[in-house]
């Protein structure tokens, strides 16, 4: 571990002790880093904000590409106090980070209670057999979008 | 299919295809009902707002819990114009929404580029089996935090 990703990740538990202490959301921080520089920093605010997708790893994303002004973030580093659950781990490979560092594991955070291992499994889960009931309507409108997308000249890929 | 679901997926489609035509972001679109009645509705902001957790469903969801001043979506359903990504998948249940509708399926997605059934591989792995590589690092540090939550008797539960 070098110098600079033991300042990281210590500034990932800072943001994560944060909360604990002044009760803005749950116990986890998560820091994006590039080129030996903290870029942005952030805890979880899913109950200060009433929003459920407000992990410290998406709010880190976010922030990092305000900052940068880019949705790409190649060539960062993520260092979150948790392993990440399911969404934040699908944001950070729709950013494009390319390393993760990170301090507890998700059986640490089943521990105090947090679901990040069932939606785990809900995830990996065949369509059909998951517990939220998915039912697929009205294919043939949508997929004229899709179309319509295809052959859009002058769209922006992401 | 209700009609009330028709009229939701009809709209959910409607956002997909505004951002085809405007171009700001990919083709998907998303709305949040509750009770009978839309509560909230977005299309994908990817490109737009230079945010890579930007897609439709957590737009909608964000917009739904600001309408709604909670951060638990209970009783909701969702209607996407396709299949939701694992991060959106996740999001939906962190956000306690109980039913999905969807119409275009990540088969469709891939069809035109994105990467969605990627993702869906790679959350599925072993941490060690990643593409992106995740590193554990000072653990002891960062779990005396979860112990102070766990001991924290004001906490607020999500």
């Amino acid at each position: 571990m070098t110098e600079f990703s033991k300042e990281c990740m210590l500034e990932a538990i800072r943001f994560s002790k944060q909360n604990v202490d002044d009760g803005s959301g749950g116990p986890f921080g998560a820091v994006i880093a590039k080129d030996g520089k903290i870029i942005s920093g952030a805890s979880n605010k899913v109950t200060s904000t009433n929003d459920p997708t407000a992990h410290a790893e998406m709010e880190a994303i976010r922030s990092a590409c305000k900052i940068l002004n880019t949705f790409s973030l190649a060539g960062c580093e993520i260092y979150t106090s948790c392993e990440p659950c399911p969404m934040c781990l699908s944001a950070i490979h729709w950013a494009r980070i390319e390393k993760i560092y990170y301090a507890n594991t998700r059986k640490d955070a089943a521990d105090i209670n947090f679901d990040d291992d069932f939606i785990y499994n809900e995830v990996s889960k065949s369509v059909d057999d998951r517990v939220i009931p998915m039912v697929q309507i009205m294919n043939r409108e949508a997929k004229k979008v899709f179309i319509d997308w295809k052959e859009k000249e002058d769209k922006i890929h992401y």
